[in-house]
């Protein structure tokens, strides 16, 4: 807290937590806070921020609530879901991919006031701190940042709410006690962990969920869906073209309705320890499910490999915060230039929590599967036999040497 | 069909097609045949196979059946996932796994009764000739190898049964037309492709499934099973300890009741085509998570990224039947490596085609999370938050350094 | 032989080889042949290559000669030298690299002249086959290609000869015996291999190398050279701008007088076996030493380490011929990304066979090494010693969690 | 400084620096130090500094000083050297692999003594702080560590010299001015960094070489040498087995004549910041060479592409500290697999600061180069060419089907 700090933009969601950051950067710092609330489809109305940034005395040329939804999902979302991107295996980067929207319009707006500073309410046992605070650097590598969860001595939830009392900060009734675990939501995802869900051996409580029913509770029967790629991209749903934001909330919609994309993870977080999470990322899950059914058909197999090779990199790029970095960028220059011809259709099977590929097909011009070639029939001379034997002989070469020599 | 041989060693299923096979080698090589038939868990009675071949003029002592379904899943199975292999981001390699040990005991067979050829059943077009011949070749550099599907005159069915019936092979009614599509079957999977399955937006039809039930005709009711895991392999379900084979049986069980591990894939071959096929992995499936699951506790983060990023690598070895390759040992070598402490307990859900970790836990000799560490609660100082800014500065160093320079 | 081709385009050198294989067309095939000869600075007058293709009755207008040195470094030796590419850590690819361009231009004049065939002289124990025909049936998949050396019964030395004299093709004195290597050059680079260099065990003969001088023979001065780079190409030494080709004839000559870049390797084929060459690229040895350099100061740290692991699979992918795949054009994009900021100056010195980096500088919009931060002596605050403690401590968490278990 | 430490073990040099750090540990935490100086090959008589322990108060039985070259080269530099990890292209990682050795015997040291810390003298910008603590902390996740240089007060040499004198620690005439640069030195090398050494534009100056002869000077004949390799690991030169450290300090005395090994590097330290540093590495540089050698005859393609691949991740492991990490044992692991077969002679050529191959042999146990099929000459038919044609096919095919789809 030594450093002097003129103006700062502070992440705010209008929540208790960052509604006593507000107020404490300006006790403590005695500086002019700008606040920033992004729309990036988490599902909650923001104009109320308006008022309560208001009641803190910020300024209203100093209020900015932006709805980023199409950018989120146009430049961050989708093109990670070019590369199949999944953490570990299995986590879809729902809050990784978020972040560092927010860093880079933070920093936007702290040069548009002439801010000094940015301040971020992430504690200091997570990635996100890291992801906010790498965004910040990398854009303006002279920023100052305040993280007031690792500086300042409100380390218990009673005393949050004392300083909240004290300042004048409504607290609502439901909030004085300690929620029962800790979420973050946008139009890709939800994650919830803490508290209940710190024991990985129990099973997530069913009330811990919000964005998808349970699959038990899903219908009996199955609904087929057809998405059309162009380019990589998704662009429509049953043959209606959709924004990017508009087809994400469809399809998470549906994946609501039919129990898709739940995970019970525990991950490595990148400051070193092991968490447990809880993930409902309902759309993105048949949007990957999608997107690798059409490059299985449009895709080369050497580009196909290549990417399966570089993804774990990229994924642990993004969900170590490097998004603005050159590597991010390098890698991604080599997944965008596989994508020219990835468009066609895919017919989806949604079902109890399952989403399966039942179809694919693409125009000539993008497909890379010949039925003349791999067929079982005849296939009039598209395909000469003899080839497989030499193929095979000069691929074992080397191991025939090798046998040779071992035996 | 030049070269002179001597004794050959056919992989012999009984079936139409290595009967024909068997007799084609004797009368168009005028060689010795050598029958070895192996039971890798593909669910059919063996012993019949040896009248046939008995009938063919094979002698006694000159006809292999052997059960290898204990190496099988001891020695392939279980150190491929070991590495949470997937071919194209889906396939578990069910059919790749298989032909390795096929190809070895074919040799050593082919050592045993002096035999100086190999001979299999594989079509020209496909992975599975590549396997085959790059296992001879490697485990005996100097054997001959016939692949009568790309030698002979036989191309076509009614052929094929014309070659039968007039060397007194017998012709089951049901083998006399085409079969709507081809199928390979062993402990691990049961795979389909050709015919009614080469349009890839057509769905799958029902009957090609012979592996799962229907998710939608599977029970109403999750179930719930534990599986025990030491160093890397799954040694028991339930609390009961179950020989590899054993185990992976009893998890076939479970996967098809609840209609688990369906596949339809458009997948790129060795061969240079791309193909369409059906899997069914029930078990496997089931391994697959369960194993994830366990590494998700035990398995440090250095570890399991680096395996990420070797894994598509190490499947396409396999896929392209490099089993017996160096670069395969190598990346077993290392794989291996991470799993001395891949030790403890996963819980499953397995309901309506989905299998989902619920719980897991490890005796604290092997267990990596800290729920001190990680807690939202009072750490007790198991990690100072302070040492964020540090982490968080330094890894930002560069990015600045690089941001200066780009403003 | 058995398909009918009606004109065939060569890659024909004028020499004895390609001149058989020009009669030898007109003879098997019946067809009218293209010639097309390439300069891509292998040092030798090509005019002549034109009466020569008059007298064996090609066409005036089927004779191609073209100067393709520009495009050659331009679109070819530049792109892979921005990935610092060395195959099996040594060898600096010339060979590999020209292979493409004479496919595309060869391809390019099929289609201007109506060619329905293609046809090279390489040999089928080669890569340059792979190379050529990679080439060519990715350009055009529908290209019918004809390799003599695959086909032909001229596989003596005598019987080729005899051929040339039955067909009046003139044999120059010195061809008539065997060479005791053979060669391939172009402005990179000269190889040698075959014959007298055989023997792996054996030192090459000093009059195998024609591009380099004798490094005990070389200046026992050194000589001082400064590259200026743009990014990621060379662009002026010593100050003066030369364009591709002539920067590489430059260091070429350099090169030569210092008696720099000498190689003997044994190398792994991608047909199988392993061979043994000898490599001559005076001028490329010091372009790779140079942008090494400029990286240094340029380069971030995340894009050079993900170059350096991306560069062996590039370079594999050129050494097999498939600079037309999708594949090497993503690693290309990545490459590519990396390099806009890779712009200064490099000190190289020259000695005997050596070239090593003494000094590199670039502008302030370019450098990212910073005296201020790494300084031994007061960096006023650039650098906050503290932060290490922090830097480590969470690198150091998910050992020490490792440790506490493994005690 | 806040922790109490009850007993601290030193890695102590006698020099200056850390024998402030003696006083100051022993002043500041009030605690009792043991010393450790590890012989490494840095060219010291290390006998002195029991002496100076023991002026400073350093009980007799708490003075440790070990001869560890043996282990040093053989556990440590030859595992490295089989992996041919070069960081960043260039730098042989001299400093980077003696750390982990040091930290391992220092906390064996500590649990020996039963200390609670462990304290080490390097600063807070370089990557040895990194490298030794992760090695503390990774052996024993609960030492305490005291890095006093990110601690102190006595940020200037006059500071450090004044607390000298002021507990009468003596200071040599030559070291009350600043050192014109810092150096580290072990059996592999001996670098330096900092002072006259920052500007990366300026030539290193002569003076600051100390291992190497400057090629200029070296004698104008070459000189010839045999290593002999088993199992990937150098055992004899000139045909005289030698110990690993006898045999390192063999090729240093011959790198050293012929003035091998220099290298001028900006390289990229793990905290962030890109720093310039001269190494030399006199036989580290020749045993590079010579290992690249015998691999060349002896090692699969297969193996030694994948080796290339994962070699600078390798590198960056152990540049970055992470020796004792998981992810480097299982690089370990499959770097190792693949040597058992690298057995073998290289002969290389030493010239005025060059090392070059000129030949290598290899039992016929070990060889996999086949001069029978590689041959220019007739090769009895050890290898088919037409099976070129095949191989090309079907390695084409996606291509085709691809240029068929982009036309």
């Amino acid at each position: 807290m030594a450093e002097k700090i003129k103006r700062v933009v502070l992440a705010y969601s209008g929540g208790l937590d960052t509604s006593v950051i507000l107020k404490w950067l300006q006790v403590e710092y005695g500086c002019e806070v700008v606040t920033f609330t992004a729309d990036l489809g988490q599902g909650e109305e923001l104009e109320p921020v308006r008022g309560k940034a208001q009641m803190a005395g910020v300024k209203d040329e100093h209020i900015f609530i932006d709805d980023l939804r199409e950018e989120f999902v146009r430049d961050y979302v989708f093109p990670m879901f070019r590369a199949n991107a999944v953490y570990e295996g299995l986590y879809l980067l729902g809050t990784s991919i978020a972040r560092p929207l927010i860093s880079k319009r933070q920093i936007e707006i702290a040069h548009e006031v002439g801010a000094d500073a940015v301040a971020h309410g992430a504690t200091g046992k997570g990635n996100d701190q890291v992801r906010f605070e790498l965004g910040y650097y990398g854009l303006d590598p002279d920023i100052k940042v305040i993280a007031p969860w690792r500086e300042w001595e409100l380390t218990s939830r009673s005393r949050l709410i004392e300083f909240a009392e004290a300042h004048q900060i409504p607290v609502a009734k439901d909030k004085r006690g300690e929620a029962p675990f800790s979420t973050d939501a946008n139009l890709l995802h939800t994650s919830s962990e803490g508290k209940v869900l710190e024991d990985p051996w129990e099973e997530t409580p069913d009330y811990v969920y919000s964005r998808t029913d349970n699959p038990e509770d899903a219908p009996d029967t199955p609904e087929y869906v057809e998405m059309d790629f162009e380019h990589g991209d998704a662009v429509a749903i049953n043959g209606v073209a959709l924004s990017p934001a508009n087809l994400l909330t469809k399809l998470n919609a549906l994946g609501k309705t039919h129990g898709i994309g739940r995970l019970d993870l525990v991950e490595n977080r990148f400051v070193g320890m092991k968490s447990r999470g809880m993930y409902e990322t309902p759309g993105g899950t048949i949007l990957l499910s999608a997107h690798r059914g059409i490059e299985q058909l449009t895709l080369d197999r050497g580009a196909m490999h290549l990417k399966d090779e570089l993804m774990p990199r990229y994924a642990e790029l993004i969900y170590n915060g490097l998004w603005f970095s050159p590597e991010r960028e390098m890698l991604q220059a080599a997944i965008d230039s596989s994508q020219a011809g990835v468009t066609g259709t895919v017919r989806l099977k949604l079902y109890k929590g399952s989403v399966d590929v039942v179809g694919r097909k693409a125009d000539v011009a993008y497909n890379l599967y010949s039925q003349d070639v791999v067929t079982f029939e005849d296939d009039a001379g598209a395909y000469d036999q003899r080839d497989a034997e030499g193929f095979i002989k000069l691929n074992a070469l080397r191991l025939r040497l090798l046998g040779r020599r071992t035996r």
